[in-house]
């Protein structure tokens, strides 16, 4: 471990585009068009036809769901460059979806590879003793006392009180 | 959340036995026969002829391995008593071995299926927010502020300097 001061990153919708997954996917296998301008507010499930809503719960336990996923725009070069800065820490509430462990361990190693495995936690409450934290969840900053940064996301549009980043730019704007 | 205290517990030597495993595996694949005793002050791997070290480290990538190691005398009967009195969360070093997040994970919800999904921490570097933690390996309490609990393991035994528990039922005698 290192002196750097510590940043905890999370995954899905922040570094993944979990949300782009689940658009390609119901339009592919249901037929079903959920747009992002649609989402406002919103988390991804309620936007679905009642008779599909309970097809995602099945999907994000499926081996391989998180393994494909896009990566979001921008976040490589800002995380790479962080990590020169910083002690960067990838943590994602991995824990609810057991076969998302090893994908996502295998995503983190295609596209971050400059993040250590070292340097990778999966849980579900972050009790993690990091001095910063980018998440699009607030209930990820319960207990945390460091400086949160809330990574926009539909879902958490109408969100207030906390300082937001809207992009990977605008997240190396402030902490570069 | 609650706002019980929260208490980090290890696995490997502390609730799951993985000398044993180790010891059989030699015994019965190649006919060697390491002893407990012998181990004192000592990691296994030193204890190995030179010819067959290099396999151990084979071994503990493979898928499997973590999956049927034997639960450590006292540990559920006791882990369930902090459970009331703590938040209990269980702390591994996984992310060395990719292959064992899903059989830690499964041997968890096996032997311990009173520790929610929510309290399991993967990770390497043990930078957990919690007050108490367990653990054999005196560089995961590096740069932890709370109280530790060295867990005696032949490896650590001429380690000093640290609160020691032989066992289980000590722990139990600290902290309930």
């Amino acid at each position: 471990m290192t002196d750097k001061i510590r940043i905890a990153i999370d995954m899905d919708e922040v570094i993944a585009d979990t949300i782009d997954k689940f658009i390609e996917l119901y339009k592919r296998e249901h037929n079903t068009l959920i747009r992002l301008d649609e989402m406002t507010g919103k988390e991804f499930n309620e936007l679905l036809p009642d008779d599909i809503r309970q097809t995602l719960k099945h999907y994000i336990h499926e081996p391989g769901f998180f393994r494909d996923i896009k990566v979001m725009e921008g976040s490589q070069e800002v995380v790479k460059a962080l990590c020169d800065k910083y002690d960067v820490y990838i943590v994602s509430a991995a824990m609810e979806f057991p076969n998302s462990l090893i994908d996502k361990y295998d995503w983190l190693a295609e596209h971050f590879p400059f993040i250590s495995w070292k340097n990778i936690i999966f849980c579900c409450n972050k009790i993690v003793n990091t001095q910063i934290m980018i998440d699009d969840r607030i209930r990820n900053f319960a207990g945390f006392n460091g400086r949160t940064l809330l990574y926009s996301s539909p879902h958490n549009h109408f969100v207030t009180g906390y300082e937001r980043v809207n992009t990977w730019a605008e997240v190396a704007e402030k902490l570069l």
